[in-house]
């Protein structure tokens, strides 16, 4: 009954009954969500993708966020297309948001089929609200994470991008929630997107892992959109013999357990954002460098009158993030020194400090070199402890316990504003303040494609 | 290595290292696939879908196979979405060839993904020989069947659709040799292929059963058009610890044995076609009293003399179709008795015989009252013996040791080509002849497009 159940509760919900916490979390996974795929937009496996497929693209209802800048001409694509370039852009940087417990990244499968289907029903002359947006996200990414955890972890150990295959389940919910499908036809919707199970995890590092996110919201898109033609799958797709949790949950099937705690325990509540764009284990030193650089222009101490900085840091780090003279910005995601050092020199860790000539520059390469971390048994995975010393003796020190981004330090609106603005002008450039503005205001807009149209 | 060997396979060969029973049995099964998608293209499941599906049709270089009777308006649509959507036709009467050994129905997903790919081709300035697209066709259901072979019977046991999860992939081969990709670029059309695992068995009896079909040939399409704009996957997709064969085999992996018999053994010579629009078991009683059909005739015995009519066949008969009283076409397929009477009186068992009206006619039902089947333990699951006893005392027996359709007795063309004009005449009318004189044309033919155009 699990498929059924999922389907009833999206169809029920309504969205007075969302605490407000809920529309909070949403709003921010959206307007986070939004800031990585303007930022992902010019990112080349976007734009090959869509040069390869621009040819098949149909009416031009929907958006390519930043589409300027793909050039793709229009910036707009058919619906379908514009869910899978959307959804390719949001994920292409790693940058998107990440619910811990089952570390999806929630919201580019569901966001991506919602935002092209809300402005393709515009283009038929519909008006979608924000507040119903905001409803059907949250639907979208409740079921998604549901399922992510009726099959964790052996589904993710095994192979399965968890992201992409339970996303397109998740997108296909959130697209039958904003086209009032019935139980039902939700229920032939979970079942057309779940027989469709996409993402290996051998694609990592190449353009097709990005790929996963995007066919994951077009799956669930297209899903939606046939059973609202009443095109059938199983109405048991998910809890079947042979559907989708028994043939890629290899053994595990807690969907009873998850799927009733619905309603009563929020997943999109312990959604949490990326303030780098690194790998997560970098962070507590980003985080705890950015204060140190804070105290020392408080304090104006020279930068050069530093002899050494001592990290001691989860023996992950230096397992994952121990390359000691990165030459270019992806080589430097997996440096822990260089997040560091612009932590230390420039007080930020955003996507241009990420950049090659950053890099290579003088400045970073001469803080960085002075930079040692050693592993401490005894230290969380979110947590550092950092002496720096001065060539006068001085000391400055810092203990993270949890960095920031983490459930206990969730970034604040401020730092989520700082992350999209540090993306978005890298695209947008001046317009990145108004894309930010428009952003924030989804909760309560008349019309959710209007308010896209004026990015 | 199995992903590059199966690439640099494909890649090296040409049309003539390909024996001509090999080009014989790719004639045989495109001329199959043709009759089959135009037999289903006015299905409701194929139907559906146009309508779902129409709105995000992109340029309109390809056909949907009997387009006119779709309702789509022009019988186009983009490349993808005609892949996809003759796809479906192709399978929805579930009446399409079949790869015994692995159960795979193999022409569906490879073909339809090369139909549509041949005709944008053609509305980019290029041409599409004959030859070439039969090559084509030859790679994609070997490399299919191939993988099909390294991972039966647990992958399919377990609740996977092979036809689609292997035909995606068998797809992109075929794709990218009719676009001669380099071996590299065929390698990452398979990994983006293999990442989308499409077709669990719980969607059987659904319209998604044959969705799985049509959209593994888009998939498959969508994977060589990506790889061809250099757009990256894994070139270990299909062998690598998380790739293809580790995370969907269920244990099982012979693919180095069956990617080395590749240009040995051929799979598609083992490919066999259902001479009847019904489960497979049906298929000896059927092919029995089509003979005794013809034997009565030459000896002038009147149908009404008949007193009874004995069957002896393998258990699973019974169990599958044992349906004494069926009411309409659907019951009909499943009803061993109606196969016998629609065999004897009407010397056929083609679509037509199995229409509403045939199924509920007295002289059919008359006859299959007289019609008894008991279990025979030691037949084999092709083989029966029937005895038609006559009010006079007269006998006839009929001892079929392989059904037709069998390895052993393989449909013959022109009964091929029967069943082709069994199926098109319900959708063509008068049509239906030249199209079959179109589709056995192929071979040699120096434009694919223009060939389909003239359907």
């Amino acid at each position: 009954m699990a498929t059924l159940r999922i389907a009833e509760w999206s169809v029920a919900l309504s969205y007075s009954d969302l605490p407000s916490s809920v529309v909070d979390a949403a709003v921010r996974s959206f307007y986070n969500w939004l800031g990585c795929a303007l930022g992902g937009s010019n990112h080349p496996t976007t734009t090959t993708a869509v040069k390869a497929l621009s040819p098949f693209f149909g009416k031009e209802t929907s958006s390519l966020l930043g589409g300027q800048s793909t050039g793709s001409g229009a910036g707009k694509a058919d619906a379908s297309h514009s869910a899978l370039i959307n959804g390719i852009a949001s994920h292409v940087h790693d940058y998107d948001d990440t619910h811990l417990e089952t570390i999806i990244h929630p919201t580019g499968p569901v966001a991506s089929a919602l935002l092209a289907q809300a402005e393709a029903l515009t283009a038929q002359g519909m008006t979608v609200l924000g507040d119903d947006f905001l409803l059907a996200l949250v639907v979208g990414i409740e079921a998604e994470c549901k399922l992510g955890l009726a099959v964790w972890p052996k589904h993710y150990d095994v192979g399965w991008h968890i992201t992409s295959t339970t996303g397109a389940i998740g997108a296909a919910v959130a697209a039958s929630k904003l086209l009032s499908l019935s139980a039902e036809q939700t229920a032939h919707a979970i079942g057309i997107a779940s027989t469709q199970v996409t993402g290996l995890r051998e694609m990592f590092g190449s353009d097709t892992k990005s790929f996963h996110v995007g066919r994951s919201a077009q799956n669930g898109l297209l899903a939606a959109i046939l059973a609202s033609q009443r095109f059938t799958s199983s109405t048991s797709a998910l809890e079947a013999k042979r559907g989708w949790v028994n043939v890629v949950g290899q053994g595990i099937n807690r969907l009873d357990e998850f799927v009733g705690s619905l309603g009563k325990v929020w997943e999109i509540e312990k959604n949490a954002f990326k303030p780098f764009p690194c790998g997560i284990v970098v962070h507590p030193v980003i985080d705890g460098c950015i204060q140190l650089h804070k105290e020392m222009e408080e304090k104006e101490l020279d930068m050069q009158g530093i002899k050494s900085v001592k990290c001691r840091v989860h023996p992950l780090v230096l397992e994952l993030t121990g390359k000691k003279t990165p030459q270019d910005g992806l080589q430097a995601k997996f440096s822990v020194y260089h997040g560091g050092a612009v932590g230390l020199v420039l007080g930020k860790a955003g996507p241009a400090q990420y950049a090659d000539e950053v890099v290579r520059s003088n400045e970073i390469v001469s803080i960085r070199d002075r930079i040692d971390a050693t592993a401490g048994e005894k230290l969380g995975a979110d947590e550092t402890e950092i002496v720096v010393e001065f060539q006068d003796g001085k000391e400055l020190k810092k203990h993270v316990k949890h960095a920031i981004g983490s459930l206990e330090v969730p970034m604040t609106d401020e730092q989520l504003q700082e992350k999209f603005l540090d993306q978005v002008s890298l695209v947008l450039g001046d317009g990145a303040k108004k894309a930010s503005d428009i952003a924030w205001s989804l909760k309560g807009v008349g019309d959710v494609a209007t308010l896209v149209k004026t990015l």
